[in-house]
């Protein structure tokens, strides 16, 4: 376990669109909302999942500042605010920070490849620096596959020595457990959440802190479970039935590409269609597939309420 | 050849910055000047080479207002204007429109990874139409090493059935000579230009139409002689000293990261400190790689005399 205090259930919540592609903010307070019913003890927008990369400088800021307005606390919000330049991470950062969320998830800058852990530091260290708000809190994120710049555990440790109470967490989407575990035992103050929801269980079981994932979109209450009963020797069985509720679900997700099915889901899950929409480089899932995945979705309710 | 006349020797140029890392507005605008008389036809500026991404969006729009300010025709320009999003790339395009751009030089969305063709479609077209000017002419960017995704001949055919006289050619900087190749035999209408010196003269002769370069920061004129002379039987000997140089000379910037070199080279060449400098996730060369550098520059130097 880390010894800061830093955990819990986080949905990386996706971002609905109204017809002309606009973020339905009406839809997204709603969704939020319900999140935090179902167990989440936040949402983690403008992630991998809320297409924040596919949404301009203005409309990250004003898709947060709606979802306070809707009345979702800032202390749950941890919204992502990097973008590949310091200037421009800065601006969103410093934005949300005064917003008040609890922290914010930041990739590194993401666009040149087989860059230095030095020059990793430097740009963390420009961000923290330039942002200059004792109230900032930063989890790290760690998604080689798709931002193509892996943080390792020497960065986190010289983050940690240099900004402490600052960067404290590391959201770890690498699917990598193993590696999960190394940060674990390497960097003792920092909260390790799973990125993938299969991991949950076995994470928490390693001295992880927690999730922030996509299939919480959707299985919020059972990782809700996992997490508060995982370590209760009385609850065990109840824990597994969850993990595995979790990873059926999780797998279905992953029937087609990722994002489109999640948003599918979401979309018969919330009743609304704002939620199949999604932004260029997305495409929507073909007729065939969303029929294919909502069928399997009508199984998989079947089966938890059985 | 293509069918359209574009083409040419463009300098993917190299960004200067003052001692607090701000642009410096007046180094860059004196390099390009320098560029265009030792034979560019133009500027590729806020490219990979141009750290763009590692400038907010306002510092982009900056860059391009100053050195037009300074004296460098427009119709010699041709800026990255790419982000990840359809938003704030339209922004930083239409900016570039407006200040008369020979054209931009435009990135695929490249947080997503293993997206489809025809959601790659869908974000091109999105930022042509919202552009709505008919003066927007788009070189489409391959450089699948660091953005990680892929521009290939079926995308291309297909935005130029879509937007004929608008999408005119690619920066192909794959390396991939056959990638090129095919795009001048599958795509007729594209102008192909190699993102790589050393490919210049094997390009024109399969019918490219010329480069953005990095090393053209350092050997413009030996690209122009390249350019203008190839096909000349009577000038053979004196193109393939040329691309031999060019060649050399590359070489020397892949010594160590490519980026650093070619400004601590470029430092010397211009006579400016500014141009040593870098924004993070890059970092200067070392004290002993740039005296390495230096030296192996001197000795070209005087073997181009010689």
């Amino acid at each position: 376990m880390t010894t800061n205090d830093f955990g819990g259930v986080y949905c990386a919540a996706a971002t609905p669109f109204t017809q002309d592609r606009s973020p339905d903010h009406a839809a997204f307070a709603q969704h939020c909302h319900a999140l935090i019913e179902e167990g989440c003890d936040g949402i983690a927008l403008l992630g991998t999942t809320g297409e924040a990369n596919s949404l301009g400088l203005k409309e990250r800021q004003e898709l947060l500042e709606r979802v306070i307005e809707a009345g979702i606390a800032p202390s749950r919000l941890m919204p992502g605010t990097a973008q590949t330049s310091v200037a421009d991470t800065v601006a969103l950062t410093r934005h949300a920070v005064e917003a008040g969320v609890k922290a914010v998830v930041l990739l590194p800058p993401f666009y040149y490849k087989c860059v230095s852990d030095e020059g990793l530091f430097r740009a963390y260290a420009d961000i923290i620096d330039q942002v200059t708000d004792d109230r900032l809190r930063v989890i790290l994120y760690h998604i080689p596959q798709i931002s193509g710049v892996a943080i390792s555990q020497a960065l986190i440790t010289r983050l940690q020595a240099a900004y402490p109470g600052i960067v404290i967490g590391i959201k770890d989407s690498s699917g990598d457990l193993d590696n999960m575990r190394r940060t674990i035992a390497e960097c003792p103050d920092c909260a390790v959440m799973a990125g993938a929801d299969p991991l949950m269980l076995p994470l928490l079981q390693s001295g992880g802190a927690g999730c922030i994932t996509a299939s919480s979109n959707l299985v919020a209450a059972d990782l809700r479970i996992v997490f508060d009963k995982w370590n209760d020797p009385t609850h065990q069985a109840e824990v597994e039935s969850a993990q595995a509720r979790i990873n059926a679900w999780r797998e279905l997700t992953n029937a087609y590409v990722q994002l489109p099915t999640v948003k599918t889901m979401l979309a018969r899950r919330r009743g609304l269609d704002s939620w199949t929409r999604v932004r260029p480089p997305f495409i929507e899932l073909s007729d065939e597939e969303r029929a294919s995945v909502l069928t399997r979705m009508e199984q998989l309710e079947h089966e938890d309420k059985a």
